[in-house]
């Protein structure tokens, strides 16, 4: 029997009116032949409720605890939603995560996943059970206490299902329609996109696409599941949403698939660091142990055995950076004139798979930016992506010039 | 090491500054030299709103599923307790039910406990551990479900754990501060009792006062577990609340420890019923079947192979009953001339072990109420308990005048 695994997403269960919508959207892959995995979060508010409660009994709190009461807002989504797919005559069930059980690591809080074995769940689609509802999120340690998955944890255990129990595969329901070429809110002319490759979707949601967490796709690639973003408020239509999947099935792949933006990121120069083997080293080893992001890293041409270094951190790890900087220097491990750190820039992004063939992107890229008068501050280039940093006032006019440019509202 | 099991109710957890307020009890004990169990019950009005969902969901719902979301109530609890009392820097840890495992049956709703094995609590004592919190009110079925233990299944989990774990006491929590000579709402002069024998609680639990479920007393009595009832709103005393306990452990027993009654009975009569060998198997076979509890029966002396059957039983049962016998009469099984119903009479009964060595009791009961012109319909007696049906006008009146004929208000 084909497999489907099937997520929804906080909203998605957030009163018994959804549950039934979305038992209804199960229900018709059950009717369309396919034994389903239904992975559930908590219905919206319950987990932030319970957070809550712990935050406020005990600040530092052991994180053992902290699971045990946390996940416990899954277990209820997933025992209604059990029981609505029922009252539809589809023989489901609930599954917590201790009853399939699935095996993590002792990391409390951010646990991950170790083992998911198949015959418990097996055995009951065996016996007719058509249904599996598996409250997401949650797993057990090998000392047998809860554990929780941390952010994106939902979308982590659909994507591991899918993988464990080889499922045609993973719909990942929420409350945007699918993955789109740049942010509606800032560019009219966004689009959504039918189709994108793993790799470019990661680029996607590490730079601030907020629809799959990184996790769930990294997991995705690894396990060459085809993930399908896409909304539970509008009904199911042949090709909804947008499917996340390998490159090989992406017949025409586009040289530019979506424009990416960070809003609050920082640019900091040292000034005449003297260079020497090793600096990298001494400088970003403390940024490093002091927590700080660092994501661009720009060294100047050296003049006189000294140069510039300029990277790029969120706006808030701005003082800690200085901090860590200035303890170097005072401890003597690095020299440098002067720190001087710009926090009114943002980060544009273009992805695209196609960019391994097409030569002259970043030339089109940085051409486009020019005809807007916008200067640009810092350039880093991947296989698939080209970032730049610029002024944070241009953000809007930067991603609809590059989506222009690249002429993403063509995109299908 | 000894050890306590304290249980605490839904209104002694229904927030954050209750639970401290009990945990606050819970430290007092372990400061006193004792390892603990703790039995936490979900925060009140949590259970509620969980059963409504579920019932909504679904009318005639799935047991199992009702059990699998019903119980996370109380892992909640279980978890923001064991953390409040790390706070105060007492090692605890929760426990949920599949976790202890505390075995039941598969009597999914009303499930019924089959073993509480030690090993992994008493492990964890081994390591430091002083108080475990276990979720009440669950367990596992065989089949590796969540199973819930019914009404009063708190208290009952609570007993349980004090039996399989030897516990010196098991103190129940609760909004009253202990059990009393009768129901201070309709008698000012009643007492609060410091100690009851099992077999008067029972008596007085079934009876309708509703400090402790009839099942946790029973199987305290079985396994001989001492009870303290106590308020969880007022400051521990020596000898606060009311223990339960076995007979022996009661000095001087009182020929009557306490006056109950149960408002809404009714008496019904079949009037002229042929006095047959089996007539009443006829009767009460049918009853029985209809779901009718029927508590008194009298059976009037046979005149000329005729006789009259009296029988109560609650008030909303009244139609069932009638309709039972009035289909086993079609049915030619039995034979009466009328059925008469009096749905407005009541039931008063006076409770003690003492009465087992004491003659008069009833003498002195009937005299009582005689001189306040009351009525009896109907007497039933057992080893330790005399009660009367008489109408429901003079309930208050009843209870009154035997408190004052035992002298109720002088028991300490």
């Amino acid at each position: 029997m084909p497999l489907l695994v099937m997520k929804f997403g906080g909203t998605s269960v957030a009163d018994l009116a959804r549950i039934r919508n979305a038992a209804e959207k199960v229900r018709r892959e059950v009717a369309n032949g396919y034994d389903v995995i239904v992975i559930v979060s908590a219905m919206s508010g319950k987990t932030n409720e319970l957070v809550g409660w712990v935050g406020e009994t005990s600040p530092f709190y052991d994180a053992r605890e902290y699971d045990a009461v946390v996940s416990s807002g899954e277990n209820v989504t997933a025992g209604l939603m059990a029981l609505t797919l029922q009252e539809m005559d589809v023989p489901a069930r609930s599954w917590q995560g201790w009853q399939v059980p699935l095996r993590t690591s002792s990391a409390h809080g951010a646990a991950r996943i170790e083992e998911i074995p198949r015959t418990n769940i097996d055995a009951k689609f065996a016996e007719g059970m058509k249904v599996a509802v598996v409250a997401g999120f949650q797993g057990i340690s090998p000392e047998g206490r809860i554990t929780t998955l941390g952010r994106g944890g939902s979308d982590t255990t659909a994507v591991a299902f899918a993988a464990a129990f080889e499922a045609e595969r993973c719909d990942i329901y929420t409350d945007v329609d699918g993955v789109y070429t740049t942010d509606p809110r800032i560019c009219d002319q966004a689009r959504k996109l039918n189709r994108i490759a793993f790799e470019e979707m990661l680029e996607l949601a590490s730079l601030g696409a907020k629809v799959l967490q990184t996790r769930s796709v990294e997991l995705a690639m690894r396990y060459n599941v085809r993930l399908r973003v896409l909304s539970s408020f509008e009904d199911q239509t042949e090709g909804a949403g947008t499917l996340v999947c390998a490159e090989e099935e992406i017949m025409e792949s586009k040289v530019v698939s979506g424009v990416a933006y960070s809003r609050d990121e920082a640019e900091v120069t040292l000034v005449s660091v003297a260079d020497r083997p090793g600096i990298a080293a001494a400088i970003f080893g403390p940024l490093a142990d002091a927590g700080v992001n660092v994501d661009m890293i720009v060294q100047n041409i050296s003049e006189e055995g000294r140069t510039d270094m300029t990277f790029s951190c969120p706006v808030d790890q701005v003082a800690r950076a200085e901090k860590a900087m200035k303890d170097a220097r005072d401890r003597g491990e690095i020299n440098f004139h002067d720190l001087v750190a710009d926090t009114a820039v943002c980060k544009i992004s273009v992805v695209g798979i196609g960019m391994r063939s097409h030569a002259g992107v970043a030339a089109r890229m940085f051409r486009a930016l020019a005809e807007e008068g916008i200067n640009i501050k810092v350039i880093t280039t991947s296989e698939i992506k080209i970032s730049v940093l610029v002024d944070r006032k241009y953000m809007e006019l930067a991603v609809q010039a590059l989506h222009d440019a690249f002429e993403l509202e063509k995109v299908a």
